[in-house]
């Protein structure tokens, strides 16, 4: 593209590092920020420069927090002897959408994927561990996609964490609610029926 | 949507303010940014505050630019008596990126559309005419979009202009190149039939 200013030129080439956004949708962030007001651009400036300088990592369980225990760690309202382990925040805050967990989470960071030359050794497990060690745990769920990847790092930490001597469970499978069964797809169908519940 | 941070929340309310991003799309994005170093995020930070604070409007033709006069209109080498009339500073890149054009710019800032409240009195016109009033100028084409709007500008500014005694013309319009005849709409191919070139 041929840009008549550099500083658009810059800020387009800025955009267009973000995941999915390429130069045309770039071009048209930056000219709707030029639109804009300048304390709007402040704003958004101001919220750039607190992730970088503000954001820290909980101490205990791992999430991006705004200060050394995250809000949900520091709760006493909530169950501190069940852990959820899940990949990364966007999950915590998708549990956190169904209002039906009341426990905490321990964050990976990431699941073991040996094709992205990820291992066990990447992942923030050892402080899961002394997290058990420490204290009480009644049980740790595991809440990981169901991919091969998060297979494998459920298959992989659920041994490690039942040798010592934890409860370890994970999300049931199967038919999404809602789901139509004819459009369900094999694999998913296979296995709820395989792993069918009594009718209650 | 639940945060267990409220920099994040900032963030998200932030980058939801761009047209045609959605919380869901914000939260991909600052979720990206909190996981790349820290020198990226101060390019994007730097980039926005020099948009905010260095980015002017072109003083002859209204584009935005660099400098008190943009790079197109400081150019000696382009024919300065020949002024493409177009509506934001992306139809400048786009008719820039085809290199079949020596002129210069004269940018309107919008169209005229009464739904929308924008008249006359609300475009960079009034410039136009100064220009031609101060400068030699041996035509004006008008390169505006092909809707209602921007016909209705044409056709207001061309009177305008045409009162001064400027040669007025427009992009030609038909079938696009590369374009199968029979997937035209029916108004470009009647019009194409009406507005016949000769063939050479």
């Amino acid at each position: 593209m041929n840009f008549s200013s550099k500083i658009i030129e810059q800020a387009v080439n800025e955009f267009a590092r973000f995941p999915g956004i390429g130069k045309k949708t770039a071009m048209r962030l930056v000219f709707h920020l030029i639109k804009r007001p300048a304390n709007e651009l402040e704003g958004l400036e101001e919220s750039i420069q607190r992730i970088r300088e503000e954001l820290v990592f909980c101490s205990t369980c791992g999430n991006v927090s705004d200060s050394e225990t995250c809000a949900i760690c520091a709760d006493r309202s909530r169950n501190h002897k069940l852990i959820c382990v899940v990949e990364d925040m966007r999950d915590v805050m998708a549990i956190e959408n169904t209002s039906q967990y009341r426990g905490v989470y321990h964050i990976l960071g990431g699941l073991i994927s040996p094709i992205d030359g990820v291992g066990p050794e990447d992942l923030n497990i050892d402080k899961l561990e002394q997290r058990i060690k420490d204290q009480e745990v009644d049980e740790v769920i595991m809440a990981l996609s169901a991919t091969m990847e998060g297979d494998t790092t459920g298959f992989y930490l659920s041994r490690r964490l039942k040798a010592l001597g934890t409860k370890v469970s994970t999300l049931s499978r199967g038919i999404s609610i809602g789901g139509e069964l004819e459009y369900a797809d094999e694999i998913t169908l296979g296995r709820s029926i395989a792993a069918r519940v009594p009718f209650d």
